[in-house]
């Protein structure tokens, strides 16, 4: 930290802890936009977003646009090396279901996202929310997401 | 954070302060183990050890375990889909190579590295010691790391 010589007034807002900082960090503060397919898309098509929306993660939707699967990096290359037809294999066969994915909302805060990742060893979670026929997915937070809130505390309290 | 109220001793060494925890933080303590390939192995060799060992990166090195390069997931599903023959191509054609890699010491703190990965937007860097002939690949650190670091902040000082 840097020894605050005081001389000139910064302009800063007033400080609040680093604890403060820490248990006031949303998921709605830092979560990324998600990038949604239907469950009708092949394989190839799925990796082909993945690569020009850059992301790792996929989430698959149904007709009415709620939230039925997920597709990751690592799903995708294994069934790239299997020998299917890639173009032919519908993504809803190789997803991820419900009830087996892990989400969250964007009133959670990081820290609980963080040790939702860390103890189910997941790269990152749909942000949901709650409908009377099904979960309509409005983000997404990934451990990008946390190395960038890490960094923020450092810089917002000047480590 | 819960109120310390004190009246038991709680056998815990005296709190440091969050800032002093964070700062703290070296590579070192938070650093996962590499995984290293030569640059002779094929590209299908290298996506089943993506799957062996659970890691989103390789580190490639020499004859004389020196690092020339970096595979990420994301190379490997490219090649995928490009229709080579994975069996028979090197994966000394597609890697990352020096200079363009970035790494980091085992003394550098986690505030450096995170800064490093979103500023370059890469998922893991490899740490290295310096060697007259070259860098040894002693360790990586992953937005996993970091990620159980935030975890950790927030353990440690109970919020």
């Amino acid at each position: 930290a840097r020894p605050r010589v005081g001389y000139f007034y910064s302009g800063k807002k007033p400080a609040q802890s680093i604890e403060e900082s820490m248990i006031g960090m949303k998921v709605r503060d830092f979560q990324s936009m998600p990038v949604v397919v239907t469950e009708q898309i092949s394989v190839y098509d799925a990796i082909c977003h993945i690569f020009l929306e850059d992301v790792g993660t996929l989430y698959v939707v149904d007709n009415d646009s709620y939230l039925t699967g997920v597709l990751s990096r690592k799903d995708l290359l294994r069934t790239s090396l299997g020998g299917n037809d890639l173009n032919k294999m519908p993504v809803h066969v190789i997803m991820t279901r419900m009830p087996n994915i892990t989400y969250c909302k964007k009133q959670d805060t990081l820290i609980d996202v963080a040790k939702k990742m860390i103890d189910k060893q997941i790269d990152s979670l749909p942000v949901i929310e709650e409908n009377v026929d099904g979960l309509n997915v409005v983000g997404r937070i990934t451990k990008t997401n946390i190395t960038a809130a890490f960094l923020s505390l450092g810089d917002e309290h000047e480590l």
